[in-house]
């Protein structure tokens, strides 16, 4: 097993990474105070992994467990999936002293830590992620929120969980979509922060889209460890933690224009994050080479890195203006001065944004 | 001008209280770095003063404000008030760098701040309490949220103020009602934690419901300090800041069994904060002349000391086992072991429980 330590003021917690996880009683009881759980996952997930965790959490223990079913999918990170929250925890008296478990993916995640960040002005959470994008990424953190009818993840809050517990096996019924989509946000750790991780990624790829478990391990443990570090930092986002979001105003627009019907996050992101390399290329910092050594690893992870729907920059332009980063009415930017190096700007030519964009129209 | 600092790490902020502040532009506008502004309030206040803030915040200076009209009354504390706030937020694309201001009684400044906290994982917000109970309680701190249809704010997330501007002329056009409503929290500091406050209001108290100014400036400048130093301690209620809720875990119950239409919030306090002291009695820590001296206080300040509707202490008892403070099956009490002292029992009795809210229930 590996472990990353999140160090925050009052509120650090532990990252463990292991195969077989989930059914490691003693390790997951020894993170849980109460006697009132509230378990949220989607239908697809409980069937598969519910009953182990729940044996998990009960053996030699008495503990009264709820369980939420959240619907699937984008659209239904509502605000009727956070009432389905409260009203559960509420119909089941649960006090201040409760703790939430997230079972599942992004989604499940961040609703169900807004769930708790709002219940009784805050209570503990635990995050059990279940995909490769939740486990490197929104697992650790503690953003937490749903979409509003007008954009994404407008509504929610910073709350921390009280540890994340990451079963690599898990991966092993995940549609090999979904771990492409992972792959995206693995990456962009190595592109904004670090050379060798993506010398590295470049070098194990084939062992890790083929889920190799010790390659897994390592290569969500070095990504937890990057996104630890940049939150310890900056946990609100006021300043570095923006780093992250290297590709995702593209990214969201794109999610956005499509409904989120087309595109997994990751997918889009990538695409997203090669409209922002394309830009760093414009502004003379990457070199051709660099973009189209990026470019091969995507594709080598199966991402996208071109649309294959029919948008227009405008649209795309418009809708990221619409995005949160947008400061005063300018537009803040993550790009890269080199391979491992990021930076924000609000001060980027609009004709250079629309050029990058229009690098990565579908050529349809 | 009197100022009270509320001291907290990375959050703290001034409480400014005055006669006329509300027209201290300079003063106002000191604390602004946004040009978008949203205020909220609801149709009565917005009628007294929402002209004279929007004049202190434009002068001399260009900022874009929008306002949110909300609907008085408990009952609209509720999650389409919430909605309505950040509806307005995101068709006028008010970014994280937006000010959010509540102007208004504890209900508007409640559901503001939860916006505030909310709304792209949280936005500065200041509070402009125009009722004396929020003046002397709801507006500092950082309590916010908004009611469920089974129970009063158990939706919400602490979110302290960038700032709190209290003009007491406000109170002017407050209804007498409302007054003496917050003169029960305003008592209620003096019975926890200050028995020479407690002598000065015997003193005072008649200045004091005559609106005199000078009073009424060192009244709220004393219970802010209290509030500001039991926040300090302990912000997120873990432990001593529990000792406000004198009196509340009855009050609450009463207010929710009686759909918040019969009682103002102090009100309803009032008649749980003597049915707490009666408890105290029974317990052997209060004398009989100190409940009568309370109970005195209350009446020459106007507050309810019995109920006045038809309401069995078995149907209070279970609404109070609903009540947030319940942790694991039992309810956490706060008492007053004499006056000016104040101690948290969840080993109480249950027969003394009823005994002392029979003591307080309706005569007819």
């Amino acid at each position: 097993m590996k472990t990353v330590v999140v160090n925050l003021p009052e509120h650090g917690y532990t990252i463990y990474i292991a195969s077989g996880l989930l059914k490691q009683s003693s390790l997951i009881q020894s993170k849980i105070q109460t006697k009132q759980i509230c378990i949220v996952t989607n239908a697809e997930i409980a069937d598969l992994y519910l009953p182990t965790l729940v044996e998990s959490l009960q053996k030699n223990n008495e503990i009264s467990i709820a369980t939420v079913i959240l619907l699937e999918g984008e659209p239904n990170k509502s605000q009727s999936a956070l009432d389905s929250i409260y009203d559960c925890l509420i119909e089941n008296r649960f006090s201040r002293d409760c703790l939430i478990i997230a079972l599942g993916g992004g989604i499940v995640g961040d609703i169900t830590g807004f769930a708790a960040a709002s219940y009784q002005r805050g209570v503990d959470f635990i995050q059990i992620p279940t995909t490769l994008l939740a486990q490197v990424d929104s697992s650790v953190g503690g953003k937490t929120g749903i979409n509003h009818r007008l954009g994404k993840n407008l509504i929610g809050a910073f709350h921390q969980p009280k540890a994340v517990f990451i079963d690599t096996d898990v991966l092993n019924t995940l549609p090999p979509r979904e771990v492409t989509a992972g792959m995206a946000e693995v990456i962009k750790y190595g592109l904004i922060r670090d050379r060798d991780f993506l010398m590295y990624l470049d070098k194990k790829l084939d062992n890790i889209i083929q889920l190799d478990a010790k390659y897994l391990v390592e290569l969500i443990c070095i990504s937890c460890q990057h996104k630890a570090n940049v939150v310890e930092h900056d946990e609100k986002e006021k300043g570095n933690r923006a780093m992250l979001n290297l590709g995702h105003t593209f990214g969201h627009a794109i999610e956005t224009l499509t409904n989120y019907q087309t595109y997994l996050h990751g997918e889009a992101i990538a695409i997203g994050t090669m409209m922002a390399l394309e830009l760093s290329r414009l502004m003379g910092w990457l070199k051709d080479s660099d973009v189209a050594f990026v470019e091969n690893l995507f594709k080598r992870a199966n991402c996208p890195t071109h649309l294959s729907v029919k948008l227009d920059s405008a649209e795309i332009r418009q809708a990221m203006q619409r995005d949160k980063k947008v400061s005063d009415g300018k537009l803040k930017l993550i790009l890269l001065t080199e391979l491992g190096k990021a930076i924000a700007r609000s001060d980027i030519d609009e004709e250079l944004i629309s050029q990058a964009i229009e690098s990565r129209l579908s050529v349809h």
